[in-house]
C-alpha cells in the first residue's frame, strides 16, 4: 500500500510529519510519497537520521498556509496539497494524509477527486474521546448545511463506524440545544423528523453537549460550524482540566512509588483525551481516502493519522456509502425539497 | 431587598431551591416571596427545620415543567413561573430567580416584562469557568439571531462585565470555527466586520472553542444554539475528566496526609468547574432582574443564583445598557438592514 503525504503546511513544520509518516511506514510495511520542497524533505530525513527506504519524494515548491483562503488551492498548482490530490487522482498512491489547511483540503477533495455517487457534500468526521469514541460528523468542513446534507452525514457516519469500528448498528444522535424533539433551529427540527424514518440508520434523537463524553451515541450529526465549536471546546476543556489537575497535585507526589503510579494513571488519562491519539479525520463522501490530521500534529499524531488511512484503504467504505445513499433515495429527495422551500424563509 | 423565588419546576424539586433561597436570605438580609404550591412549600420549610422569617408564600397551584413548550406560559396564568413575572411587574419584589424551563422564562420575560429601550432580544448570559470567568452571551435563549442581535449581545455583555465584575474595558470575542476574520457563516462574517467598528466595546476578533478556558476574552458572543452546545460541552467535558481523574487516582491516597491534601486541592478544582458555583444566568436586556438558575440546581447553586440577583439589583445595569444601545444606534441600524437583505438569501 502506498500513502501520499503532504509534508508541508502543518503548524509544527515538516520534521514531525516526516518522522510520524516514516514510523507508520515501518510499522505497517507501507510505501510513501512525501510531497513538498525536495531539499527540505531530504534534509529533514538526513538530520533526523531516518531511513529513506520505500520512500519517494515528489517535489512541490509551493505551500498553502493555514491563513490562506480555502479556494486559493485553485490558483496554487505547484502547492504540496494540490500535488497530493493530483497524485491520488492519477492512482500514484492509495490514500492522501495531510495536516494542512482544512478548508483547502475540503475544497480540493471536492474539486480534484470524485465524490461517491449520490453524495452531495463530503464531511469531516473526527473521533471524539470519552468512555468510547464518538464520530462527530461534520467536524468543520461544511459551515452551512441543509436537511439533506445532515441525513447524508448520518448515513456516511454509520457506514464508517460499522466498517472501521465494527459496530453492528451504530446509534446516531443529532447534536442539539436540548433533548426534546422540538429543539433547535427549523433546520434541526426538520432534520430530526426526517432522521426518525431514514432507512439504514438507528436514530436515537437529539444529544446535548453535556452527554458527548458518555457515549450515548456512536455517530453525532451536526453542521460543520457547530461541530467545530463542540470539537474544539471539548479538546480545550479536557486539556485545561488535565493541566489544572497536574498543577493541583504538583510535584510532591513524584518522589515515591505511589506518586509514580498515580502519574502513570494520569498520563494514560491524558493520552485518552489527546487528539493526537485519535489520528486524523477522514473526508467522508469522497471516493478516495483523504485523511486530515490535526494542524498541530506531532510525529505520534501523524503516525495515527497514517494508521487510519491504512484501515480506510483496506475496507470498502466507498461501496457501503454508495449503497446506503441509494437505499435512502426517496427520503433524501424529500429532504432536498424541504431545504429548497425553507431556503427562502429562514436563516439560523 | 425582596427576591421573588419560583420554588417549583426544577429538576431536583422544591426542597433544594427553598433551602438555598433561605440561606441567601439569611446571608444577605433579604426578604423572600416563595411562589408555588403553598402546602408543598410550607411542608418543605417545616421538614427541613428552616425559619420562615421575612418570607411570604404566594400560592400558585400550576407548574410549568421542563418538557413544556416555551409558549405554553401564555396559557398557564396560575403557574408559579407566570405568577413570579406578575409579582415582579407589579413591584412586589426587586428580582425574580427561578430554575425552571429556560425557554418559558425567556418567553415570559419578553411577554410580561418590559425590555430595555432599544433592545431587540433579551439574551441568557452564563459565566463559563476557566482561568477567569467568561460571559457567554447568548447561552441558549435565541436559537436564531441576526447581526443586529449579536451586536446588542456584545454591548449588553460588556455593560454586565463592567458593572458586576469590575472590568474597565471588557474584551469581546466572537465564538467562531476559526480565528481568521473570514471564518464562519455569512451571518458571522458580517457580525465580525460590524463588531470591529462598534462603539463602546473592545472587540478582539474570533475566538475558537479551544481557547474558552484560557480567558482570551471577557465576553463571548454567539447565537443561542451554538452557545448552548458550547456551554454544555464544556460542562460535560470538565465533569467527565474530573470523574476520570478521581477514578484514576483512586482510594489508595485517601489514607495518608499527602492524600488528604491532594483530595482537598482536587475538590477546589472541581468546585471551580462546578456550574453551581457560578450561580445563575441573567436575561440581559430585560428592564427587571430575572436570573435563571441551572435546572439541576442544588441548594448551593441556588444560593449563588440569589446572590447574583442581589448584585444585579444593586447596580444600574439597565441604565448602562440603555445608554450603550443608544450610543450605537447608527451601527445597529446598519446591522438591521443587513439582516433584512440577507434574510432572503441564506440560512445557517
Amino acid at each position: 500500500m502506498k500513502i501520499i503525504i503532504d509534508a508541508m503546511g502543518s503548524d509544527k513544520g515538516p520534521d514531525e510529519l516526516i518522522r510520524g509518516a516514516i514510523s507508520a511506514r515501518d510499522a505497517f510495511s507501507l510505501q510513501l510519497i512525501l510531497v513538498g520542497d525536495e531539499a527540505v524533505i531530504q534534509e529533514s530525513i538526513r538530520k533526523q537520521g531516518l531511513s529513506d527506504k520505500d520512500t519517494e519524494i515528489c517535489h512541490a515548491p509551493d505551500v498553502i498556509s493555514m491563513e490562506d483562503a480555502p479556494m486559493s488551492i485553485r490558483e496554487r498548482p505547484d502547492s504540496s496539497m494540490r500535488t497530493c490530490f493530483r497524485l491520488l487522482k492519477e492512482g500514484a498512491g492509495d490514500a492522501f494524509v495531510g495536516a494542512g489547511n482544512t478548508g483547502a483540503m475540503h475544497v480540493g477533495s471536492t474539486l480534484y477527486l470524485r465524490r461517491i455517487k449520490g453524495v452531495r457534500r463530503s464531511a469531516l468526521a473526527a473521533l471524539l474521546p470519552g468512555t468510547k469514541p464518538v464520530l462527530l460528523i461534520d467536524s468543520g468542513a461544511n459551515i452551512q448545511v441543509t436537511e439533506e446534507f445532515l441525513l447524508q452525514f448520518a448515513l456516511m457516519g454509520s457506514c464508517y463506524m460499522k466498517k472501521i469500528h465494527s459496530i453492528d448498528s451504530p446509534r446516531v444522535g443529532l447534536l442539539n440545544n436540548g433533548a426534546e424533539d422540538h429543539k433547535g433551529t427549523p433546520l434541526y427540527v426538520n432534520a430530526h423528523r426526517l432522521l426518525t424514518t431514514l432507512p439504514g440508520i438507528q436514530f436515537i434523537g437529539n444529544v446535548e453537549g453535556k452527554d458527548i463524553p458518555y457515549n450515548v451515541c456512536d455517530v453525532l450529526v451536526c453542521d460543520g460550524f457547530t461541530g467545530n465549536v463542540a470539537l474544539k471546546t471539548l479538546e480545550g476543556t479536557a486539556g485545561f482540566v488535565m493541566r489544572q489537575v497536574k498543577a493541583a497535585i504538583g510535584a510532591s507526589f513524584s518522589s515515591n512509588l505511589g506518586g509514580l503510579l498515580m502519574k502513570k494513571q494520569l498520563y494514560a488519562l491524558r493520552k485518552r483525551f489527546d487528539a493526537s491519539e485519535y489520528g486524523g479525520a477522514p473526508f467522508l463522501g469522497i471516493a478516495h481516502p483523504v485523511i486530515k490530521a490535526h494542524g498541530s500534529s506531532d510525529a505520534n499524531a501523524f503516525f495515527h493519522a497514517v494508521r487510519q488511512a491504512v484501515s480506510y484503504v483496506k475496507t470498502d467504505i466507498v461501496g457501503d456509502i454508495e449503497q446506503a445513499i441509494a437505499a435512502a433515495e426517496d427520503d433524501l429527495a424529500r429532504a432536498a425539497e424541504m431545504a429548497k422551500e425553507a431556503g427562502k424563509a429562514d436563516r439560523g
